[in-house]
């Protein structure tokens, strides 16, 4: 039988028995088809057809033993086939470009972070440079033969994400960019979504808090973003563009913003606005285009370890900024976890105190709501992690972009 | 067969096939047993016994007309039974209640608003008020003979709605008080709720701008509190406190605020702040325990409508205050409509427009994301009217509280 023959109505609901199939050999490999029939309360027939459809995928497999379950023949084990597929996540930020692959079991196959000047390249440069780093993962050894089932692209922005199109991403300088449609010559499906969307979901996919079901995910780039997910699920909006922690005003006569306006909370605790506070003398005035932040960075680290003053207490500054704006943020949201990643997870043992001592005078509900706000434990990586977390979500859920197979029912 | 006796999870079943067919029925009556069958995929046996047990809680009738479908017997149309139930709603705030009673199709049967002065009451003394306006609404003629099928009370500040327990109100003086529990005495189920969220509730459910599934209600009586509805459900947060709108802190040089902290949005924007001064001859100092803050707003209205500039001005900076406020409710979660609510309705004709403004230029999003804030229809009965669609709704969801009745099946 060929799976597209049917209407699309039973297309559909195929789809999703895939995905239901795919979701319960996640939760309880090594499990047998009968195993897989009892838990879904699908019939072991359709079962069986379903499980030769996700085998010609190389989505399961079979992993050569077996369990007796009650009378009857012994039932084959399935497994996850976690070496046949990948999926790939890419941010772009104003100072670098971050790659991942991983394969089925959400397992990190190869990582990159390069430096890359987004604003200086433009928007159809940076377009052609992401199209060219995600080919050079796919050439990796560990990825080399999978096949690549999509890829999910961070931007530090508005993206409108049916479309792919960047609506409008002041720190990289682009407006209304189809980069969706720029990475149509992959051949496979590619997702944009906004860079701290695809952090929360990182964290709730493979985090140190994974599974938490309201958390924020906070970018600690020169821009401040927050990705909101309440009850597993992500906070978008009528329009797609909540999150925008960085702009809440703080107060009208705060530092300029590169949106236009005074006194956002990323023009004063942004990694740009701490590092000209933080070490003046290596810092560049504004903005930071082709500024090494990463370098910059790890100097302002470097001397608040040291005790220099200018340093530590520039990051508490900050923090105190970055604790008001969680304040608004958890008063509208109360979100149980706050997670601040990027630069601020190294900058975070000077940042952290500040910060959620200002978050507790500035939250109505009694000890702060019982909100915890701790460091990322997925770095750099975390939004390119949350592209192909991801992708892997959208087979779990039966969006299977592979090329459909006959079976064998 | 009594419905009583299934196992438990034949039981939950049952409970939600009959909020299946209850909906069904709301959705498209007049229609018979057979179109029921067909538009929820239940077998006619089923829905036949379905029936019978929503006839006997008087929540389903036939409209003693019948219908010609295809081959076989004409069917017996059915129609919700606007007659036999009613739900109440109650808000209690700083100087008011206010009381409604509804059909099952959501229309008022009667409502009642008198003002109360709660925090000289204390919350003892309140509750048996609560409990005793309650049983005067069941007493009125359009009740009277009705089952009373459950009841939401809404009250302005933190409430933990699985107990019923307010948390947290500090215009009313009230914390850690179980108003669920002294409610008992009425012997129908009540659940106590945010006032906030009871009112977006009401408008989602009977306001103007009914069915937008993404909406926030903002309360405007001496506390302001955003009830956020996003895809159709309550944003309420990890513990249940989000939508605490009136404590984001504008700036820490803002006036002290009943919570304590200083800067508070509803210490510069709340109805108290308002009419200190825009009547600062009328109105007290602070706070406003015994004031007649209707006939104060009134004045306020009067004043303005006449020109005057005391009261004009107070009104626009207040308005400029709440749209700074409401930037950061929209950068954050980016409703599509805000409706503002209580005393705000009849000052919004000086409110809105700087109001508007001062959101515009807060937003990130371009052209303040698409988001449009426009006044409530539903006045100072919203949040008693979203207590009372409230509890119609959990019907639709088979949590049907009344007798168990014994069906001819």
């Amino acid at each position: 039988m060929s799976i597209g023959s049917g209407t699309v109505g039973l297309r559909t609901v195929r789809e999703a028995n895939l995905g239901v199939v795919l979701r319960t050999v996640r939760e309880s490999a090594p499990c047998s088809r009968a195993a897989v029939a009892a838990a879904t309360g699908l019939n072991k027939t359709t079962v069986s057809s379903l499980v030769a459809d996700l085998m010609a995928r190389g989505l399961i497999r079979e992993t050569g033993e077996t369990a007796q379950n009650g009378v009857g023949r012994p039932g084959v084990l399935l497994a996850l086939d976690d070496s046949s597929v990948a999926a790939l996540g890419l941010e772009v930020n104003v100072d670098y470009l971050s790659v991942v692959a991983v394969d089925l079991v959400q397992r990190e196959l190869t990582s990159r972070h390069m430096p890359f000047d987004a604003r200086a390249a433009g928007p159809d440069e940076s377009a052609r440079h992401i199209v060219a780093a995600l080919r050079e993962v796919m050439a990796d050894p560990s990825v080399r033969g999978r096949t690549v089932v999509g890829a999910g692209i961070a931007v530090p922005g508005l993206v409108d994400a049916p479309t792919g199109t960047v609506r409008r991403a002041p720190n990289l300088g682009w407006s209304d960019f189809p980069l969706g449609a720029r990475t149509d010559v992959l051949g496979f499906p590619v997702r944009v979504d906004n860079d701290a969307n695809l952090g929360a979901i990182a964290e709730y996919r493979v985090g140190s808090f994974a599974g938490t079901p309201d958390l924020v995910y906070v970018t600690g780039e020169v821009g401040i973003g927050a990705g909101v997910l309440t009850g597993g699920s992500l906070l978008r909006g009528a329009g797609g563009f909540a999150g925008e922690l960085g702009h809440l005003t703080l107060g009208p006569d705060g530092p300029e913003c590169s949106c236009g306006r005074r006194g956002c909370l990323e023009a004063s605790a942004g990694i740009g606005a701490i590092l000209r506070d933080a070490v003046p003398d290596l810092a560049p005035e504004r903005p930071l285009p082709g500024a090494d932040v990463a370098a910059l960075v790890d100097a302002t680290v470097g001397r608040a370890a040291a005790g220099n003053g200018t340093a530590v207490s520039a990051l508490e500054r900050a923090g105190t900024r970055l604790g008001q704006g969680l304040a608004a943020l958890v008063n509208l949201v109360d979100p149980g976890l706050v997670l601040l990643g990027g630069y601020f997870v190294p900058m975070g043992p000077w940042l952290l105190p500040s910060c959620r001592t200002a978050l507790a005078s500035g939250v109505f509900a009694p000890n702060t709501g019982g909100c915890r706000v701790e460091p990322s434990s997925l770095g750099l990586s975390a939004a390119a992690r949350g592209g192909a977390a991801g992708v892997i979500h959208a087979l779990d859920s039966g969006a299977l972009p592979l090329p459909e197979a006959v079976d064998a029912g």
